[in-house]
């Protein structure tokens, strides 16, 4: 890309140069994006620095210098200080927060902002830092729709796949959250289904291509994905199997665990839920039912 | 396919005309193969004659129209009757058992069928009745490899993924119980997900592009994938992450689920498996460590 083509990009600037914030900045610089540099303890701006970034010495000096502000550290506690301390210069300008937060503190920070006059968006990087800048760094984005419009060119520096999720400010966050258990509840159930199969002499090399390339991809997102309807319209219909005849089968996971002389944890906990989806009545529907159970407050 | 071909075909006999069995026996009868079948109550048999079957009266008959036995009924104890009933007329031939079982059935199933002279083979129908026969259809076997090459040919017949998981018999069925395992697990993290972002205005049809579609075969499956050395070695580095930061983001998950007012059952859950797994001195290394865990017979 040549300089000229370049310094037709708009300017931005990044503010916490953590591991993330550094290569958020990095690829900026590369993109060609005029770029500033912020960090609370000021050497860590210098390898951006040297790759042609800007270093402001002050907040109110770094809010100034371009039209994005995106802030990149450890809490939200951390990015209110860097908002609150940017203040007025922040006026007719956007804040893009992508620190770690809850959908409570990412719904308070659009008020926050908007009482410096600046826009808010908020968002949440899914993926590690050594593809921040490649075709595989996934970001999350909600909140504003317009805010997200008039940045998304520029959001787009950072990587690939840029998905715009809804209106609430929360939702971004929220789907980073609910995510992580979806992959901490398989992988629970892969490392059981390892251990259980381990008892027999299989190692994971043995059970991979049959857990990992053929049950998830071509059994399990198929039923998942057929099950949006049932979800969405709250209707379990039973006749491809019901919530009881799992609960039968769950139970001989149980036995069969306790018979190989391992943990029976994960059977347990699989097992009780459908045994509190029976008790809620969704017992003769289909094991989608158990969403009914999972939208409830109640610690039963 | 013509009649001549057809008749060079090995001669098979089903017996149990369940939903299940009767598919196996069309199967059969639609390949080509010089099919008998039997069942229990005598009637389900008449759907498959008129495709072509033929039907013995008797046990005994039914073993001695064919080289090969297939089982297919309710349990092991349905299997051992039909074994027994068969009993002398199985001599020099081969079971096969498709019934649902246990890994110790499977392999006392051994020792009963060579006590009548014959060879077994134990084996799981993982596909629903409706795939049967097509490219879809997906059977494991296990126990004696020369049994299972012997008959492969002709098991090729009921659909397209035949696989032998090794010498032990029980393989077969501990692979198809862990596997439901995995298959509710990772239910039950997806449940929760799609309730928990429900919370913000989310439906399934939202949530499954980013759920089923990119975090589970793009994120979760190379994860574990990648973990097949650290499983198989039992060394666990936590140099890209550890159980204790996890745990943290864990109980970010349950606080967050608690404040958008769903169950806290699943976090919960997920909650105590990193405890146990810290707990057991693991807590410095990588998520997998949890199999250390998993691998026990305590109770804790
Ligand atoms: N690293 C990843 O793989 C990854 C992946 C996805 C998301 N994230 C998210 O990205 C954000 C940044 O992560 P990180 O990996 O760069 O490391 P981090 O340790 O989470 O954040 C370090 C940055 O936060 C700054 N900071 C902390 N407290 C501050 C305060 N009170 N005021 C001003 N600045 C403060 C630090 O400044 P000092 O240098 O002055 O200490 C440093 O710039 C986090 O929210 C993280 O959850 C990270
Ligand atoms: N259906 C599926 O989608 C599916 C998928 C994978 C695996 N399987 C397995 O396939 C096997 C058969 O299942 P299915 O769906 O066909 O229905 P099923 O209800 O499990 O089995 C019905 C068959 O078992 C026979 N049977 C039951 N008890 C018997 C006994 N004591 N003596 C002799 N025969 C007895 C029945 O005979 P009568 O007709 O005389 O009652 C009938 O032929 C099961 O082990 C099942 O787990 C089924």
């Amino acid at each position: 890309m040549d300089k000229t083509a370049a310094h037709d990009l708009a300017p931005v600037t990044v503010a916490g140069l953590g591991p993330m914030g550094a290569a958020l900045a990095a690829a900026f610089v590369d993109r060609g994006h005029p770029t500033t540099v912020w960090n609370r303890s000021a050497a860590k701006a210098r390898p951006l620095v040297a790759r042609g970034a800007r270093h402001a010495q002050t907040l109110p000096e770094a809010a100034g210098a371009s039209p994005l502000l995106v802030i990149c550290v450890t809490d939200y506690a951390a990015a209110k200080s860097i908002i609150e301390g940017a203040g007025d210069a922040l006026a007719g300008r956007t804040v893009v927060n992508l620190s770690s937060s809850t959908p409570e503190e990412a719904r308070e920070a659009v008020g926050l902002a908007a009482g410096f006059g600046a826009a808010y968006l908020d968002g949440t990087i899914m993926v590690p830092v050594h593809v921040i800048g490649g075709p595989e760094a996934v970001f999350f984005y909600s909140g504003s729709r317009p805010v997200y419009d008039a940045q998304l060119e520029t959001l787009r520096a950072l990587g690939g796949d840029v998905r715009f999720l809804g209106d609430d400010p929360g939702l971004a966050v929220l789907y980073n959250t609910a995510l992580l258990g979806l992959m901490w509840a398989t992988a629970n159930g892969y490392l059981h289904a390892a251990a259980l199969v381990g008892t027999a002499g299989a190692t994971a090399a043995d059970f991979a291509p049959v857990g990992l390339d053929w049950l998830l991809p071509s059994v399990v997102i198929p039923i998942l994905h057929g099950a949006t309807k049932e979800i969405d319209e709250g209707v379990y219909p039973g006749d491809a199997g019901t919530v009881r005849m799992n609960l039968n089968a769950a139970d001989h996971l149980l036995e069969t665990s306790r018979a190989q002389g391992i943990s029976t944890h994960v059977p347990r906990f699989l097992k009780d839920m459908l045994e509190r989806t029976v008790e809620a009545g969704y017992g003769d529907g289909s094991y989608m039912g158990m969403i009914e159970v999972l939208r409830r407050p109640a610690e039963g």
